[in-house]
């Protein structure tokens, strides 16, 4: 609840600015840009936060209500295609490239061209020719495509060291963070740590919650990695991230995370600042639909720390806010549920598949029978066999479950998969799916893929240069709409 | 193809305009408003026929193509949200009453308030006292729930007869058109006929093409009924009538019919249209993707109509298009195509669910086995048993083909309709829904229900006061930013 009252206060700040004398004149150019993106985030990403926030907060309203998050007020917005030239369903390599530099390429590939023979120039780097300071921030690993676009160029995507290298050695940086390196001495361990060249290259290394909490502006290169007690080289999802909270812990929000990045970055110079809530994708890949909220929740509140911060500077920000492409194929709406929506069901979820994967380990070591997995089902998701309430567990829910809990009690090089396992599982554990998919259905959500989507995405745009952001248009746009809105010219080529 | 060009074509006219220097100052109003509603049209549903269309005129192209629509490069886009004070899944009833009125209200309801006491003053009523004169035109029949919001006040949107009497009776409407009416002499059929209280009231009635075709700005009231040869009150599936026309027949366009009211109202007063695609909503229940993308093929046609009227009249209209909201969860992505759409399938099929059903009557009364049934669907869909095609069927499809085969052949009164069959089905004639399952499925393309979402919708405005449709709002704004863009104040309460 305070988190929703934070949020709520922060969209009365920003429908406050949005009403301000904000310059939004062609002429003006702005010397803080923003450019958050939530991979895989698209309109039913942001609808379900929208709808899941609105029914906690307006329990028995005649008229249910959907909240407004961070970005959904601001008074520019748009909608973009954002295929790319291997598919209508593009992936996080291609999409940013598009946003990065304002080409089409391949799924898989960053900053080149389709045959692969040619760079291209980002925008971060005519930034950093205009003097402004560059800044990457992702939830999950630096070297992911989404963060990998805004400093590197690569063939391909899985080029983790080599893409790490290109961002701690090159020019562009001036702070990068989020979670940490795939391959922190190269793919078979053999090559320079990243550390020592982000060390050699003057980076600072911040690799506790209070070394990053110490970042400030006089702080120079910055490389910001939070603490990874799992190993997945990733931030917590914030499902996961609360509940360590609740239980007297400390994990870093996405959020925080912005403020240290902006207090890095700020200085005469200016800054460029790329955010990227990389888990809605994960947790919308996994069909989560509840940690996918929570994501969605968290990348809101990063935007509010770049609000805040333009209501001190209001004539000088641009703040851009969108999506690479939708994943999961999200609707709200099921079959079964027809015109009824029960988004308070979802509150009873409390833990993020990967995390519940991690319990259903535990189960399988221990032999557990199917009756102490429903006990543990219950407890983390809700669903119960005690009868007559919306969570209550039908036959047929009972009946996945069970065949759920068999393939998931399985060891996994002991699994058959055939079609209609990998149709209700998607290679992701099966007990953890089958729960995601029960409770998703009850509350009216549902998806159609594990895969992404062709759907296309919305564009919030707030500030100096925002006005340019309205309209349709292709995902390669928002690079040249960018550079305009910065007063740079692209280079003739 | 020939439709295709001339879409193109028509999109090349669109962005001529939006280019030239029309005027958006806030002191100008418009004399001619369009308001074009796609029900159930979403994103996802202009998605799918922006690739569909693309696929077709790009055949083997480096990087897919989305086409535009001819709405889709309108320079000023907003989102807005359609949940009603029933549930975030609305009807069109209330979400037409917030277009209409203002106000948000339960499904079901038309322009009255939530306890059903008072009604609401509607954009028509307000246009028609600042003298312009309005139009209503339905795909669907003319007393269906979105066109009757534009002149009708009713607690329930199914008493069709009073909705149509107040039509006709009324002094709101110079056009009504589309299909016909549900209750022509009420539910019981003992009260006075609807063409009678038309004529008595001054209304000029064209119910064949001609007569239609004949319409002008001298036609006077008109009451315009597109011929019914099958009884539905409704125009023709798209998809249908390019098959009929393909055969020589001759059915009316909803982009004629929009001709036709433009024709009719015009004049030195100005007007209000309001131009409804409602069979998109209609094939997306039936989870039928080819006939929805024909549908608003046939809109964007509509849309085109009105785009050749400003550009006649550039500083003097405005065209607004949207939804009123989702329906069936479309998406564009299915687990098992993962990242590939195959939108170039699609092409096979060349008969709506509707008509299909009808086909399956006939093979019912005739007792045609499976084998025949098989035939007709690699007639009408291209799903074939020759293997190694993109729509050959695999063991699985051929089963689920059986068992709806099974099923449909059962007179329905003696169906038995578990709960996966309801799942299945939603109710439609199970061979008709199982054959575009599998066709959409293989084309990469899904839904998750037979109902509406609660999927916030686009809107694409053009021309006068056109830039203040920019943003993220509810669809009670749709109302008052007309209104503003009208200038016109709302009467005090």
């Amino acid at each position: 609840m305070k988190r929703i009252l934070s949020i709520l206060m922060c969209v009365a700040l920003a429908l406050t600015l949005t009403g301000s004398a904000l310059s939004e004149s062609s002429d003006a150019t702005p010397k803080y840009v923003f450019m958050f993106i939530g991979d895989g985030q698209g309109s039913p990403q942001i609808n379900a936060t929208q709808y899941y926030l609105g029914t906690l907060a307006n329990p028995g309203a005649a008229i249910p209500k959907p909240a407004q998050l961070s970005f959904t007020g601001f008074p520019y917005v748009g909608i973009m295609t954002t295929y790319d030239a291997t598919s209508f369903c593009p992936d996080s390599a291609s999409t940013a490239t598009s946003m990065a530099s304002g080409n089409k390429t391949l799924s898989g590939v960053i900053n080149y061209n389709i045959d692969k023979t040619e760079s291209f120039k980002l925008i971060t780097e005519y930034a950093k020719e205009q003097g402004k300071k560059v800044g990457v921030l992702s939830s999950v690993s630096i070297d992911h495509a989404t963060p990998a676009a805004y400093y590197a160029k690569a063939v391909s995507r899985s080029m983790y060291y080599d893409i790490a290298v290109q961002g701690l050695s090159g020019q562009t940086l001036d702070f990068v963070g989020g979670g940490g390196y795939l391959q922190p001495t190269g793919a078979a361990g053999d090559q320079p740590a990243l550390t020592d060249i982000a060390i050699e290259n003057g980076f600072t290394i911040a690799s506790t919650n209070d070394e990053i909490r110490a970042l400030n502006a006089d702080s120079g290169r910055v490389l910001a990695v939070v603490p990874d007690p799992d190993g997945s080289k990733a931030m917590q999802y914030e499902i996961d991230r609360q509940r360590i909270e609740s239980a007297g812990g400390d994990s870093l929000s996405l959020s925080e995370m912005t403020q240290k990045a902006i207090d890095t970055l700020y200085g005469d110079d200016g800054f460029f600042l790329m955010v990227e809530g990389g888990k809605v994708d994960w947790s919308c890949h996994a069909n989560d639909a509840k940690t996918s909220i929570l994501e969605t929740i968290a990348f809101s509140d990063a935007v509010n720390a770049a609000l805040e911060f333009a209501s001190a500077h209001p004539d000088e920000t641009l703040i851009i806010v969108t999506g690479d492409h939708e994943t999961g194929g999200l609707t709200i709406g099921f079959a079964t549920t027809a015109y009824d929506t029960h988004f308070d069901y979802l509150a009873a979820q409390d833990i993020s598949y990967a995390d519940f994967d991690k319990v259903i380990a535990q189960l399988r070591d221990s032999g557990a029978s199917f009756e102490q997995a429903l006990a543990e089902i219950e407890a983390r998701f809700g669903l119960t066999q005690t009868p007559d309430t919306g969570l209550s567990l039908t036959e047929e829910e009972l009946a996945k479950l069970e065949a759920a809990y068999e393939l998931s009690m399985t060891p996994s090089a002991e699994r058959v998969i055939g079609k209609s396992e990998a149709l209700a599982y998607g290679g992701y554990e099966p007990l953890s799916m089958a729960c995601c998919h029960i409770l998703n259905n009850k509350a009216g959500i549902a998806y159609t893929s594990y895969a992404h989507t062709g759907l296309q995405i919305p564009i919030y745009a707030y500030g100096v240069g925002a006005a340019s952001f309205s309209g349709s248009y292709d995902n390669t746009d928002i690079f040249f709409k960018t550079m305009d809105a910065m007063g740079v010219e692209a280079d003739a080529i």
